[in-house]
């Protein structure tokens, strides 16, 4: 069977995978209409809260994650802001 | 200063509480075409995985945090199914 750790880097790979096409298409049409500014920085507070969970727990799979999310998540705010 | 699952618990109700205006306005709409079928896909699995590594590794706020976030992105992916 998998290890607790494992099951975790996979559920980081999915999560964080699932921000890429986002990020790509903000980045590629210079538009982030469809993007909610309330949302991304809820989210990107929330995930540097993760962050920190992770880091004080010792929970290396919910760090990894969250620090490859929050700069996603923190790119995608950057760009709404930008081009607004 | 605060604990490490009093940070958790914020940063659950931070990153739950991102995706509560995007089930809402899908909801209110009955339309989802600004939605990504593929990124909540790969989203709702890594949602999953997530709350299997907490429940696996006894991390309570990330058992919460996903359960609350798996109802919520099966939700809005359910919706994306039925509206399409």
């Amino acid at each position: 069977m998998l290890d607790t750790d494992t099951i975790g880097y996979l559920a980081a790979t999915f999560t964080t995978t699932a921000f890429i096409p986002q990020a790509w298409l903000t980045w590629k049409t210079r538009r982030a209409e469809g993007v909610s500014l309330m949302m991304y920085s809820i989210f990107v507070v929330g995930i540097a809260l993760w962050l920190l969970y992770g880091l004080l727990s010792h929970a290396w799979p919910v760090v990894v994650a969250n620090v490859i999310t929050l700069m996603l998540a923190s790119f995608i705010l950057l760009m709404k802001i930008v081009y607004k």
